[in-house]
């Protein structure tokens, strides 16, 4: 079993409840990463609604996660022919960490008018070999190959560039294929973009919306990751992830505080 | 008092349930516009919250709503110092129409580093003299002054143009002045952009995220709304609006059906 799966196990304690235990090995220092929460919820999610797909998930972060054991509570709101819409809660302590909403539906199921007024990021090929991981206490980071475009990489060296604009290539470590299920998380497993226009540091996230529009096929997604307005302390960071063919398969937008020391 | 304030009234009943009265002022054939229902939604979060500015919005469209009495439930998932959390649903006849969920904060009280990596539409001055209207059975249209930006009404007189994207000035025909609780309203009051590509029609919405990111203060906002893929019978729809100073005050984005016959 992969390591995302083993970490978002989850068994059914009651009706609607789940069982569930946070891993360390998706933290950003000693915190459990935002977009592994989400996956822990949607793999409760995925339980609890017949349709295969999340298509519109958002999570409003109430307070960081810890590694141990959690709950995550669903409700179910409508189970409709088409759409399946659940609410669902990560509970720790008894206390409520992530509120999730969640619309669920079958990809393969619908159709429509196709076009594409976006295209991917401009990366080259994805690399052959696993790339170098960046060090740090950053135990998620262990979980990706993460082959980022070095056109965006200068906050590694303490520069700052024109654009909070973050590019490159994600697969996971252990060879996991991508799945709909997994894209909350790569949605947020990618340096912040603001890193490459203001001083890295923790950047809390108050809410981010998923939609995932197409079932990853292939080994590699590239994610681009812009953030194009910073005001009142609230910074938006808007996320597309593309597969290796050129599909868009998911487009995310984040609203977060700047980043603070860590 | 204004349209909006009038049709989004709400009274306490009891403890987190409100009673409203929806408006068919504010429709579009007979259904009442997605907007309006949030709007109505928010007017009993504005009570239920202490926090001044709706941050980041969620809302799941389960049923179509209808004119007439209406109810909305609220909980409170988390009253913080500097963010607070609720979900709500608006309940008619027993069956829930709509889900939502909501951070409200306060922008008076945040900062940070401050840029603008974007920009307004281009749209030249607003009108002095209130727009000609265009015809049809919409209600919703008679709310608003809303003056397009003529190189995006093509789909006015069945032409299709290159990108889906519609952009003009808004503001309301009473004379409403603008403020943080309209813009979940106002984010979903434009023709749909897509109309610009393919056959306009109804356009029904799965979820609509509203990140509120100014307060307004302007009499008119411009907007711009864009739809770049479509596939998988799904589309999203972006959208910004702005004050006339130059401010994003919203950024919006939904998940929707392409256009069916109305």
């Amino acid at each position: 079993m992969f390591e995302l799966d083993q970490d978002t196990l989850v068994t059914c304690a009651a009706d609607g409840i789940y069982s569930a235990h946070l891993s360390d090995r998706w933290s950003i220092g000693h915190v459990p990463n935002g977009g592994y929460l989400l996956a822990v919820v949607m793999s409760a999610l995925r339980h609890a609604l017949p349709a295969p797909d999340p298509l519109a998930i958002n999570a409003h972060y109430l307070r960081p996660g810890t590694p141990g054991p959690a709950e995550v509570h669903v409700e179910v709101v409508k189970l409709g022919r088409r759409f399946s819409t659940a609410a669902a809660r990560l509970v720790q302590g008894g206390k409520e960490s992530l509120r999730v909403l969640a619309t669920y539906g079958d990809l393969s199921a619908m159709e429509g008018p196709t076009f594409a007024d976006a295209a991917p990021p401009q990366l080259g090929k994805p690399p052959r070999e696993a790339p170098r991981r960046e060090p740090g206490g950053m135990t998620i980071r262990e979980r990706f190959d993460l082959e980022l475009d070095p056109a965006t990489t200068g906050f590694l060296r303490g520069e700052r560039a024109e654009h909070a604009e973050i590019r490159g290539w994600l697969r996971f470590a252990d060879g996991r294929p991508h799945d709909v299920h997994a894209l909350g998380l790569i949605a947020d497993a990618f340096p912040p973009a603001i890193f490459q226009k203001v001083e890295p540091g923790w950047v809390p996230t108050l809410e981010l919306t998923v939609h995932v529009r197409a079932r990853p096929r292939s080994p590699w997604l590239a994610g681009v990751f812009r953030t194009r307005i910073a005001q009142h302390g609230l910074i938006e960071e808007d996320g597309e992830l593309w597969d290796q063919d050129g599909t868009l398969v998911a487009m995310s937008r984040q609203l977060a505080l700047p980043p603070r020391p860590i």
